[in-house]
């Protein structure tokens, strides 16, 4: 079973949030966190109309990362999607691809949508496992942030009508992996100035990926055996042994 | 070539018909029409933001009929299907289903959206020649006039493009990746026996992820360099040699 959880960061409009919380309802997403809000009044409200009650539970945190807590896989929406490889930070799903990716997963899917003027900052994007940017006019790309919530929304909810049951590794172990990757970069002397993005590479691989628990486990096992063949070699002070069985 | 015209028809939020203005904007869409609307003013500007053309060359017109003249298909939205006595009024398509089917036609295509409280009458639903239906959680099916169009204009847009162009690591590229896998994995001595099905896992995960030509180079930078440092350390008799930069 997957719980959809949606953050907003930073909204500035009390009206934009009353509306996501009425998207919300539209499309049977119960949880909502934001992060930092404009103070939250009778204009959201009233726009919420029967959403109302999932304003009024919203949990308001101060920071990204108290938002995140408990979250296995978490999807960042931009507005600027990118066409270069190299800006891998902003390579992004469309919201169809990422709703049936997502469709089969267990545990708590966190869907950032960030402020109305500046969306995500580069900080909070390097914390999401993957992107999704709606389709848009080049003219004028930048949609509502409930119109964006709404797009996003109505893809999960369509795509949950048909859904597989296959167990995803949870948030925990995809970080297992993030770790065993990061591990095997530094024990391989990688080019200290290239980790950090290759290792957002190797999250974002993941993320779009959506790995089983059975994959999670083959492919640790590999990394980590990798990484400690590394080591064994190297022996305690750099000195290596010879292979052996591990 | 196809052209789409936005129908609102019997607005009573200012508001909504700047929300759905925007939305346009967004989404490649010039011509609106408004039936019978409420006042349009400051409101509707200020959340029209940078589609506030569409909005000031909307045309307003008394009744249906005129809205619809000159239009070769006629979509009409509407709520989730009810115990309407003519049911048959009310069979509706998904949106994206919608969106495929009117992809390639040419000329005018007008799409309805309905008063935000009553949505579209029996009278003016005859008028359609299909209609469309969002799906939507039963406890709560109304979306907001400029939700329900953001959604269908979503749909139109994204039938209505070209498939992404971010370059895709080839077939070939993702071979190599896949036998780095393999000779990472003998170079660990990974049980011979469970090679097999980690190597398919590993392709499959390559699959799903579908990688661009940068992160093929920077996961086979990874895969390469940890197979040599083991090999190196290993020496060419089982030898091995101090850690040095590859």
């Amino acid at each position: 079973m997957r719980e959809t959880v949606v953050v907003l960061v930073g909204p500035k409009n009390e009206g934009n949030v009353g509306a996501v919380a009425r998207a919300m309802k539209n499309f049977g997403v119960g949880r909502l966190v934001l992060v930092d809000p404009c103070p939250i009044g009778d204009e959201a409200a009233r726009r919420a109309m029967h959403g109302a009650d999932v304003l009024e539970r919203a949990r308001t945190v101060a920071t990204l990362d108290e938002a995140l807590r408990g979250a296995d896989l978490v999807a960042g929406t931009t507005g600027i999607a990118t066409q270069s490889e190299k800006k891998f930070l902003r390579i992004a799903l469309g919201p169809h691809d990422f709703a049936g990716r997502v469709a089969a997963m267990d545990g708590t899917l966190a869907v950032l949508f960030g402020r109305e003027d500046f969306g995500l900052l580069d900080e909070e994007l390097v914390r999401c496992d993957l992107l999704v940017s709606i389709p848009a006019s080049p003219q004028y790309p930048i949609l509502n942030l409930s119109h964006a919530a709404v797009v996003v929304l109505y893809e999960l909810f369509a795509a949950g009508r048909a859904k597989g049951r296959l167990r995803k590794a949870s948030g925990a172990e995809k970080e297992v992996l993030n770790r065993a990757f990061k591990e095997l970069m530094e024990e391989t002397h990688y080019a200290p100035h290239k980790r950090g993005r290759t290792a957002v590479m190797f999250r974002r691989l993941l993320g779009r990926a959506v790995p089983s628990k059975w994959e999670f486990h083959a492919l640790m096992g590999v990394l980590a055996r990798a990484t400690k063949t590394i080591r064994r070699q190297r022996g305690p002070k750099g000195r290596a042994e010879s292979p052996r069985k591990i």
